[in-house]
C-alpha cells in the first residue's frame, strides 16, 4: 500500500557520521514553517522540552536520533541519553525508544552507523504501525462517520500518517468519513493549529470547535464516534493523553458514543499497573495565560496547567494498535498484543 | 446590608433628558478600561450585538436605558425598541426589560423622565436581586467550598455583584470559600478576562483553568460544586447558558457534584415550555479562529460557534433566584417563584 505522508516533523540531514537533526517548529505552525537544526543530544532534549516537536511517537523518534548525536559528540554518551530521558515525563514512547537505542549501545557501543540505522528503523516502524493502525481503527468506525478528536495525533505527532488522525485518514480513504470535528485543545491549540492544518492539506472536511462544545454537539446527535491518541497506556488500559481527553470520554459515555484510543504498542507500558502510576507533567501557567504572545488574563493571574489527564479503561471502547484492536478486559487483551509485536 | 460593587458595566451620564449611556468595553478588558458613549437606541443595540456589554441581566439593563434614548430621539420610539429587541436572541432578560419599558410607554407615552426612572428601577432591582440570590445560593454551597464556574456572571454581567459570581462572593464573605476555578470560556474568554479580573480585584483566591480541565479536576476530587449563570430558563427548568455549560453539568453529574444555576426571576421564561424552544445564537466562526487579533487556525479554516447551549433540568441540582432556590420538579417550583416576584 502506498501511503502519502504529506508532512514529516523530523528529518535527518546528511549521513550518519556528520548529519544533523532538523525539527519542524510546531509552535509556529500554521503561520510559518520553520525548521530548527540540532547537532547535540542536549539540543534535541531542549527541543522536546520546549515543544518544538510533540506527540508521543514523534518524541520517541526524535530522541532516537538524538542518541545518534550523543554517540558522536565529545560529551559522554550516557549524559546525552540521560538528557533526552529527562526532557518530558509522560510519553512512554520516549523511554521505549531510548531502550531500543540502549540495546544497540549494549551490543555495539557508540557505533554511530548502527545507532543511526536503529533510529531509522524506529521511524519506519512507527510509520508502518500507524498505517496498520489506520486500517484496524477504520474497520471499527461507523459508516458515514462524524468523528471528534482532540489535540494533534497526525503526521506531525508521529513518524507520519498519525495514530487517531491516521485512523481518520483511513476512514476518509475508504469513503466512509462524513466529517471531523477538531477540538482546539487549549492551551497549546494543537487542534486548531496542527490538526486543522493537516486535515485541510489533505482535503478532509473538518470543523474547528472549542473545547467547551463537544458535549453540546453530542447532545444534538452531531457526533458518531470519538477517537484520541495516547502518551502512555497502563497495563489495565488506563490511558494518559492530552488534558481534556478524560472529559471527552465521560461525555462519550453519557451520550452512548464509542470512545477509541489509537496508539502503537510502543505506547503501552505493561510496567505501569494502572493510571495512578503515570506521571502527569505540570507545565507553566504562562502557557495558559498567554496565547500567541497575547496575554488573555489579568497580570498575576494564577492558572493550572496539567498537560495530560488519565482516562480510566472502563470509559474506553477499544484501544487501536498496529496489532489489532484491544477490548475489555484490557489487562488480558493488551498483554496478548504485546506478545504479538 | 452594604454591598460593595467595585465595578459597573453600564452608566448613565447626565440627566434623563440630555444624558447618554456609557458602556465599559468588555472586549478590551483586562488590558484596558475604555468606555464607549451612545446617544441613540440603535447605537446601544449595536453595542449589545458586538458584545461591548454582555451577560443576560446587563443586556436587560442596557436595553432599558436604550429605550430612554429612543424616546428622546427624532426617529420612531418603536423603531428604537425594535432595534434593541433584535440585538441578541437568547437572553430573555432583554425582552423582559423591554416589556417593562413598553408598559411605561403604554401608560405614559414617550415620557423620558418616567422611562428613565423605570430603567433605573430595572437596574436597582437587578442589583438587589443579585444580593438576595447571593445569600440563598451561599446557603446551598458546601463549607470550605472549591467552586468551579464558567463565563462571567459577576458585576460586569449584571447591574452589580453578579449571579453565580454573586453567590461565590457571598460564600467568600461568609468565610466559607476555599477557592474558585474559573473556566477560561473560549471563544470570548470571559472567564480568563473578566471573571479573573473581578475575583482578583476582590482578593478572592482564584485559578484559571482551560475548558478542557474541569473533568480532570473533578476526577481528582478538587471541585466541590459547580455554579453557573443563565441566559434563559424554560418553564421546565432547562437552562440556556454560555457554550460549555452543558458539558460541565454532565461532568458534575458523573462525579456526583452539585450543579447550580443562578439567575434572577427575570431570566425565567414561563412562555417557553422547555429548552428546545430557546433560540441559540450562532455567531461568527471568525470569533473562534482569532484570539485577540491573533489567528490561531489555518487561513480558511471552518469553525463552529454556537454561543450558548442548553442544560436539561434533570442535570440541575437547584436554580438560585432572588426569591429562593427552586428544586425539582422545576415546573412547579419555578411557577411558584414567579408568583412571588
Amino acid at each position: 500500500m502506498t501511503v502519502v505522508t504529506s508532512v514529516t516533523p523530523i528529518r535527518w540531514v546528511g549521513d550518519a557520521t556528520s548529519g544533523v537533526v532538523e525539527l519542524l517548529d510546531q509552535r509556529r505552525l500554521p503561520a510559518e514553517e520553520v525548521w530548527i537544526r540540532y547537532d547535540t543530544a542536549e539540543g534535541v532534549a531542549r527541543g522536546i522540552r520546549e515543544m518544538v516537536v510533540r506527540g508521543a511517537p514523534a518524541i520517541g523518534v526524535t530522541a532516537a536520533f538524538g542518541v545518534v548525536l550523543a554517540a558522536r559528540g565529545g560529551a559522554s554518551l550516557e549524559d546525552g541519553v540521560a538528557a533526552l530521558a529527562a526532557s518530558r515525563p509522560t510519553a512512554v514512547n520516549l523511554f521505549w525508544a531510548l531502550e531500543r537505542m540502549r540495546a544497540v549501545i549494549a551490543e555495539r557501543g557508540a557505533d554511530v552507523e548502527a545507532l543511526w540505522a536503529e533510529a531509522e528503523r524506529i521511524r519506519t516502524d512507527d510509520l508502518a504501525a500507524n498505517v496498520a493502525m489506520g486500517e484496524f481503527g477504520a474497520a471499527a468506525m461507523p459508516d458515514d462517520a462524524r468523528i471528534l478528536t482532540i489535540c494533534n495525533t497526525g503526521s506531525l505527532a508521529t513518524a507520519g500518517y498519525g495514530t487517531a488522525l491516521g485512523v481518520i485518514r483511513s476512514v476518509h480513504r475508504q469513503g466512509r468519513l462524513r466529517g471531523v470535528m477538531a477540538c482546539e485543545t487549549r492551551p497549546y491549540l494543537q487542534g486548531a493549529r496542527l490538526t486543522m492544518w493537516e486535515l485541510m492539506r489533505d482535503g478532509i472536511a473538518a470543523e474547528l470547535v472549542t473545547d467547551g462544545m463537544p458535549g453540546h454537539l453530542m447532545s444534538r446527535g452531531e457526533v458518531d464516534a470519538v477517537i484520541v491518541g495516547a502518551d502512555r497506556i497502563a497495563a489495565n488500559g488506563d490511558a494518559a493523553n492530552k488534558i481534556g481527553t478524560y472529559q471527552l470520554a465521560v461525555l462519550a459515555r453519557f451520550h452512548n458514543l464509542p470512545f477509541y484510543v489509537a496508539a502503537p504498542t510502543s505506547t503501552i507500558d505493561l510496567e505501569t499497573a494502572d493510571g495512578s502510576g503515570i506521571p502527569i507533567e505540570q507545565r507553566s501557567a504562562d502557557e495558559v495565560v498567554r496565547i500567541g504572545g497575547v496575554t488573555i488574563a489579568p497580570v498575576g493571574a494564577k492558572a493550572r496547567h496539567p498537560a495530560f489527564d488519565v482516562t480510566p479503561a472502563e470509559l474506553v471502547t477499544g484501544i487501536v494498535t498496529e496489532a489489532g484492536v484491544a477490548r475489555a478486559p484490557f489487562g488480558a487483551s493488551l498483554a496478548a498484543l504485546e506478545k504479538m509485536r
